[in-house]
């Protein structure tokens, strides 16, 4: 399986990135960014569903309701969840900090954090690894963003695409970050995305909606939705195009490249998963519905035999028959399922396809990536989800995280 | 953690067992195991819900409502599952052959197999195995029973407990297999239990449901439902009682056995794990609801990260929260949740417990059994499932299954 090595990220215009070293949970590493926002640019933010949401977000929510975003706060190291009242306090605090020195609102700053849960966030150390940020702020700071915004990551992640409209370049560029507690429900653990096109509140809304479903709302490493997950579309409008709005020509080129830009960074995401060894596709095909497909898809992408039997490269594929199985549709006709790894058939007609051979299978299974196609034989749906297997380093990076 | 040793099996009146080794999967290890009732025993079971059931569960739901069984016929080492149509005509042939010898119907013959899944079961040496089976049934056959079930257990299971009603003695056994695939939905991978009582049917399927709801239900390995599921009891009604019905004085002692016996069995297959090390109760309180106090329950019993901080024995609690806050609940009021480690208070309104220290939390964690208990502060409904840790083991069980 390859891992994305980091590509070139253009630069926004209109849209700066700083970083700086806060020594927040071991010294000397990068783990604070601030990003600032040219006036007049839009901001729109998805959030973690999980009831226990960490305190940045609640602020981050509140900030966004009322009104335009000039700075995003994020650091690593601390999740600021799990942390009460004081995590509340704790996050506007660091608003303000920022708002004191840039001369802007408190509810202008949105705050992220992430890292360990349940420990108080250091806000002296964040204050005071401001002013390296904010004097680092530049358009050309996204690699180093990229970079300090990890935590049990192994690579960097992000990626970046121009495209044409109305003679003009338009740029969108994104970096996301997470590994584990990855089962994004409305965004992944965090990425930041940004372009500068213009474009009016819904067409940004709808925007960013569409590319969260298909992409952060499409992976799982392990099934653990994060109190943390953010995913923010800024639009900056300092590309010199008039702003867009539903209906416009050039719009849907735009929407198609910022989802494009969240695929591949929720496919990266899967890639640098804990302790991944292979991105494996499942696919979920003639289903009644999208949710039945979704539903027998994360069934099997959270089984662990499957996802043991994937780090082994063995064919056990009674395990994913299994999974299909347990996924909760009632009236699956099991003499219209089909099971295939890649182009290889392995379940046909109720049992295993009569031309499957343990070669075929073990060839497909070993594979760095694969397919797993189900065919539901229902109706007209499908969909698709990425992960990846459970490895022995899985359970490592897992056991020993806090020691 | 203690593994169960094997206890005293007393033997059930009218409840003979046979073993053999039948060469199924590994040359000389008993792996095929006849049950023999004595005449006017009734029999209920439970079935899996996985909708890829096995060929044998198919048949025997089949024979089953033909009429009386006489026996019960396992094999170890080959599931008969995604195995068609020859699945089916296999495991027919399997019963005829058990008749053939015994001088009874096919149909009183009910087949149940546990193994690999998807490879054809090898009909003629299970045929092979049937004399030495036969020509061992005896009373006392128990223990040799709980072994040649097995599959990747380590150690056998089995309860056994005596009660007396109408100044009788009666007893109940029981015997089960499972470590892996381990989520049972109606029923564990396959459980057998006897007793000598006489009930009537609709009592006798009252107790198994009864015991299977509060036992196997109730508990999860790695959250994936088997194809074989199935468990059995049979009232032989040899131990000199007449028929019970329900409201008999003296059922209700004989349910509450039952239920023991099959709580015992089950909580034998999570300490059974695979890779288990330590043996984890998950017991939500004060819920809306039964339902949501088993979807908060088996969310934290699922989440590969708490299964993993259990294997550490750390207690990283922000990975229980965060589980208790992706499970469903929309409207959960988190000033009112509290999470507790055994007598060790971690959440509190909202964040931290002010009291909680890390050593405390520590000392818990690193016992061999803690007890994880939910407070949602809702309502009045509780629930508690029994699980286990994540270890290096499960993996390395799981990735080297078949080679």
């Amino acid at each position: 399986m390859q891992k994305q090595q980091l590509p070139e990220l253009h630069p926004v215009a209109g849209f700066r990135l700083g970083t700086a070293s806060a020594g927040i949970r071991k010294p000397g590493r990068p783990d604070l960014v601030l990003m600032a926002l040219a006036e007049g640019s839009r901001c729109a933010a998805v959030f973690t569903r999980n009831a226990f949401c960490a305190a940045p977000v609640t602020v981050a929510r509140e900030h966004l309701a009322q009104g335009a975003a000039a700075f995003l706060l994020v650091n690593t190291g601390n999740a600021n969840a799990g942390t009460g009242a004081q995590g509340i306090r704790d996050a506007r605090q660091c608003c303000e900090a920022v708002a004191a020195r840039a001369g802007c609102a408190p509810s202008a700053v949105l705050p992220f954090s992430t890292g360990v849960i349940g420990e108080p966030l250091p806000v002296a150390k964040i204050q005071a690894g401001l002013p390296d940020a904010l004097a680092g702020l530049a358009e050309d700071g996204w690699a180093a963003a990229a970079g300090a915004i990890l935590t049990t990551d192994t690579v960097p992640k992000g990626v970046s695409r121009r495209l044409e409209i109305d003679a003009r370049t338009i740029t969108v560029t994104g970096i996301a970050k997470g590994a584990g507690m990855i089962r994004p429900d409305m965004a992944t653990m965090l990425a930041f995305i940004a372009t500068d096109a213009a474009l009016d509140a819904a067409a940004l809304r709808d925007c960013l909606v569409h590319a969260v479903d298909q992409s952060f709302n499409r992976i799982t490493v392990d099934g653990d939705t994060s109190t943390n997950d953010a995913c923010v579309l800024v639009a900056t409008g300092s590309g010199g195009l008039p702003a867009m709005s539903a209906g416009d020509a050039g719009l849907q080129a735009l929407r198609d490249a910022i989802a494009g830009v969240c695929v591949e960074l929720a496919q990266a995401v899967v890639r640098d998963g804990e302790g991944a060894t292979r991105f494996v596709t499942v696919s979920v095909e003639a289903g009644a519905s999208s949710g039945e497909c979704l539903q027998v898809a994360y069934t099997i992408a959270h089984s662990p035999l499957v996802k043991t039997a994937l780090f082994a490269g063995d064919p056990n594929w009674g395990r994913i028959l299994a999974a299909v199985g347990r996924a909760g549709i009632d009236d699956l006709d099991l003499q219209r399922v089909e099971i295939h790894l890649d182009d290889v058939c392995i379940v046909r007609d109720g049992g295993r396809a009569a031309d499957y051979t343990e070669a075929a299978g073990r060839r497909v299974m070993q594979q760095p990536e694969l397919t797993i196609r189900v065919v539901l034989g229902r109706g007209e749906c499908t969909e698709q989800v990425w992960t990846c297997d459970l490895s022995y380093d899985y359970v490592k990076i897992n056991a020993e995280y806090r020691t």
